[in-house]
């Protein structure tokens, strides 16, 4: 027969199994987390129309999107959740109470070029409160804060989260009388990309008054605590009704992220975050892990006007959060905060003998009983061989049901790490194991 | 704004959140079964190159494979779990331990055409055992006792295992001297589709000896309690080798599933189960829901010689079964299985008043401390419209923080069900809602 040779598509993540155990680990801390603070689940399919895809139209998206030969129907991959999300709430409108607070954990696809780290198929985990007609504002406080319960669980490293309003930005741009602030975002959200020569001669181009451009780069570069800074945005006295509003939001949601339990010292206010040009309208965000900066935001978000205008007429303000979880859970890899070394799938190795394998399957299953995972060894091997699949499998200990001691219902039972071996019936043998 | 009407495509499962919660409580116990099993995960990408995914050469999968359509690459989505576990196994032959226990559950897709409850998008539960060169006949069992033990979780109905070992059939066929068994096969894979006598007529097209006829359908159709079944295979001394092998391998797998712990009541020997023509070469399964038999078989697998002859020259023998669980969620709530309305995600609505919002947020602290899910609600309405949101979501209780009571640091608590309503403080709440 011709062999095929195995191989994945570059650019898609697989695991072996002990990575796999992790990075359920992590998964299973954001999903319990997200149902902790009473999210409800939806699942939506992973294939959608592409007309709803792209209903917002393309740019950049049109081009990565995984379309779909099959049949006459004019489908793709979905790219990211929150077009399925806008989808979802439109169709199902009438089924759901609001505020409706969704988690939706699930596969997206972009057909990006290669790169390191960029993965084609990657998991999103996305929390969002979506209001009917209007949504408080508290709202954008607890979002971060569960999202900041889920950085604590994984104490991977510390999580700093940033956050701004982008009614800030641009009232202090309609207040310099700034008018092409599409460019001018554009420029903005650069500012970390390139150094600050560049950045002013970038920014030059689209503001040509040198003292309008001075003023600018203070404000969106402007560094202190946050108290610092709430006082300097106190003393511009902008009176540009925008940042006025953006200035009240932004000191309300941090209050009710204090006592929505953050720590002080795991938040920040940064004014050059703007979070992309079009869909966020009020509060941004992105997370920082301290010592690991150069990661770049491993959770970001924002508040919403509009979720789903192309596909109903009703007005659904929101928040959410994404963590981008196959790309974090790389560059933990990577930073060497991941130990896979601590897990796995099997803590006692069962050797039956020829007349000890009913014994055998009664010593697993009270094992299972007292909820230790076990398994048995059946394929005939000399000792050498099974104790090294032990040893592999980082199993914890390993009982041969000898012949000899089953006169008398006991085992030998091996600690794999400490090479100390005893002959143990099964009640001290299950004592043991779960004292270790 | 141009409005896109919101939906699916058709045969693509959606829920509802509180479906959704069902769902994935199914979809835990089975993997939480197959973990405590020591069985270990893995995750292929969802595309997969099509050389791989139709390596085998196609059939009826060539038509119904998702092909996707960007840059220059041949690649599909997977219709199965079967392949990427053959092409993992071979691609990291050398990083993995044999036995090899694996759990995949993991969504496929396949472009049937429409019919009612058979979904193009569907989740597939699978565990597998693969050896190296060989595989230890014991493992025949411990499989379906694996997911003996997922359906008594369940506990919707009760589940009977059907065995039989493909080398009986065939063995039985060579005694007859029936040389067409691909053919005959084929037919036979029909016999619970078509009634008895367009089956015989069906079979004689392939068998035109009466007498061979009748040997036959009399051996596939015999029924009887297992010990008679057994009797009866006894009984046919049939001397092809085949046969007897398969003989030996059937009572020895069922003797270990009972030792393995599945009742003798939900196991049945079932002569006629062939499980297709080619793969399986062994031990097969099907498991049917009694009172529920016309659902079909709702997990079924079994042995097979070589898992990935078209990856590797290494002989990979193994044992496996699945549960295609969006179907089967189908189907349980189609018969009436299914109990949405025991779950909810959230038990407890916290109402602030003005003055009370930071007291609110200590509730809501304090109880997720505890371990009761709850939630705040932020937003302006009538208490008309706010226990209407608690009813619909089968909140339990409703917590009130009204101003007054707020002094002396109580607050309302109302019981949605019986509607006793109670001014106590976080502590006696606390124990109230945790012993309801």
């Amino acid at each position: 027969m011709e062999i095929i040779k195995p191989s994945i598509l570059p650019g898609f993540m697989e695991l072996l199994p002990k990575e796999q155990l992790v990075f359920n680990q992590i998964k299973d801390t954001i999903r319990n987390t997200f149902e902790e603070n009473s999210f409800e689940n939806i699942e939506t399919p992973i294939i959608e129309k592409t007309e709803i895809l792209l209903a917002k139209g393309g740019g950049e998206t049109t081009k990565q999107i995984y379309n779909i030969d099959h049949d006459s129907r004019d489908m793709s991959l979905r790219f990211d959740l929150t077009v399925p999300l806008a989808r979802y709430v439109s169709e199902h409108y009438h089924e759901l109470e609001f505020p409706f607070r969704r988690y939706h954990i699930g596969k997206v696809y972009r057909g990006e070029r290669n790169q390191k780290g960029r993965y084609k198929e990657f998991y999103q985990c996305d929390i969002d409160i979506v209001g009917n007609n209007s949504l408080n504002i508290r709202n954008d406080a607890e979002v971060p804060a569960v999202m900041y319960q889920v950085f604590k669980k994984l104490n991977v490293a510390n999580a700093v989260i940033n956050i701004n309003n982008r009614k800030l930005l641009n009232g202090f741009l309609n207040s310099l009388e700034i008018a092409n602030y599409i460019e001018v975002l554009r420029v903005i959200d650069k500012i970390d990309k390139v150094d600050s020569n560049k950045f002013r001669e970038m920014l030059k181009v689209e503001i040509p008054s040198e003292d309008k451009l001075d003023k600018l780069i203070e404000f969106i570069s402007f560094n202190g605590s946050n108290e610092e800074i709430i006082t300097y945005l106190d003393r511009l006295e902008v009176s540009d009704e925008l940042f006025i509003l953006g200035l009240k939001e932004l000191k309300e949601v941090y209050n009710y992220m204090i006592l929505f339990g953050i720590d002080e010292e795991a938040l920040k206010i940064n004014l050059s975050i703007t979070r992309g040009l079009d869909y966020y309208t009020g509060m941004v965000f992105e997370t920082f892990l301290t010592g690991y900066e150069s990661i770049g935001s491993v959770c970001s978000g924002g508040r919403y006007e509009d979720l789903a205008s192309n596909f109903t007429k009703q007005k659904l303000p929101g928040i959410g959060m994404s963590i981008g979880l196959t790309r974090l859970f790389y560059q933990l890899s990577q930073a060497g905060l991941i130990n896979i070394e601590s897990e796995n799938y099997c803590d006692v190795l069962i050797v039956p003998m020829k007349k000890t394998n009913k014994f055998s399957m009664e010593i697993l299953e009270e094992l299972r009983d007292n909820k230790i995972k076990a398994q048995i060894y059946f394929e005939k091997a000399k000792f050498k061989k099974i104790f090294n699949y032990a040893d592999k499998q980082q199993i914890k200990f390993v009982i041969v049901a000898g012949e000899e001691e089953y006169e008398e219902k006991k085992f030998s039972l091996k600690n794999m790490k400490t090479g100390e071996q005893n002959v143990i019936d099964l009640k001290d043998a299950i004592n043991l194991i779960k004292n270790y």
